[in-house]
């Protein structure tokens, strides 16, 4: 989280200053590891919408922020501009986990503990590993660097989604999404992909 | 997350000022509804989880996002103290969606998606209704409540971990944890209850 959001504000506050320098950018420490090791949200896109909100403001926010988490769901990650980036020694910071070019997964879930379940079994690295770490790391410049993207289009007013939820998803929210028919499934909320937890409960 | 991140805030800044009025709190909208209603982490616990790193610092803000995060698991929520507010009118906002007491119900997951579904079915009430919103509201506040009484505990040097992990999460984690060993399972992490979306797979 801290990873995202201070990536985008600190270059907001070196080429724009105020009011990007007055936010106390340990605030977001919290979110790594899906809150505190929890494994809940994973902690680069929470910290990228909050730099998404800072920026695009209560009126936009919200389709940048669906379009990055779904774009997070759908996106082998990390992408082959990071692992180039760390081949190359290209980011900012001065050591690096390793510089190989580290195997990619996709989450399909918004969630810490399922996409980083589905890169170590995809790469068979275990979670301690400092793979894992730096894999993290490379999809949270992934991560800032499309959230950055999204503000740019939106400030061309140029922004388009470009993406839709699941097929899964789309299917049974034909019935399950928020609204006022208890009756008719409407005794839920969410757009994440369903039988990542559920089996179809209409088999 | 604003509801409860601006809750903390707002009360620190009208009480110690600076650095507390410098912090722009809309950034904290993209929170509601779990991620701009993707149904993700509970943005009541999002917000509250950044108060309390904003006070309590990177040394100590782990042990009481976790306890936070357990609590909200583990308490039927909205609590009575909360719906006993409601009843009175002692809630600082202009209109309550309803003044009725509420059912309550206990999510078992940091997750809006999970809470608001388990509280759907526990008060027959859908989720685009007024009294899901009103409960979601009154839950906020409890979340705050909750994080201002953890640093207050961790200003008196006061706090101990109250809480433990469910059993389920802490039978499952004797192996499934972040760790170095691949074959020994080490290739998930998180601390949320496994069985909410897992079958046992050892059965």
């Amino acid at each position: 989280m801290y990873g995202a959001f201070s990536a985008v504000v600190t270059a907001l506050k070196d080429a724009v200053g105020s009011p990007y320098d007055l936010i106390p950018l340990d605030m977001m420490r919290y979110g790594e590891g899906g809150m505190a090791g929890y494994g809940s949200l994973c902690g680069a896109i929470n910290g990228a919408s909050a730099a998404i909100t800072l920026v695009a403001g209560e009126e936009h926010y919200k389709k940048l922020v669906t379009e990055l988490l779904t774009w997070y769901t759908q996106t082998p990650l990390p992408t082959e501009i990071s692992n180039q980036y760390a081949v190359n020694h290209e980011f900012l910071v001065d050591e690096l986990k390793t510089d190989e070019p580290l195997p990619q997964s996709v989450s399909g879930s918004t969630l810490c503990h399922v996409s980083v379940t589905k890169w170590c079994l995809a790469s068979g690295y275990a979670s301690g590993s400092k793979e894992r770490s730096e894999r993290c790391g490379r999809l949270t410049g992934d991560v800032a660097a499309k959230a950055v993207e999204l503000l740019n289009l939106l400030a061309d007013n140029a922004f388009e989604s470009a993406l839709s939820l699941s097929e899964e998803a789309e299917t049974c929210r034909a019935c399950h999404k928020k609204g006022d028919d208890f009756d008719a499934g409407q005794f839920t909320r969410g757009k994440e992909n369903c039988l990542n937890c559920h089996e179809n409960p209409h088999k």
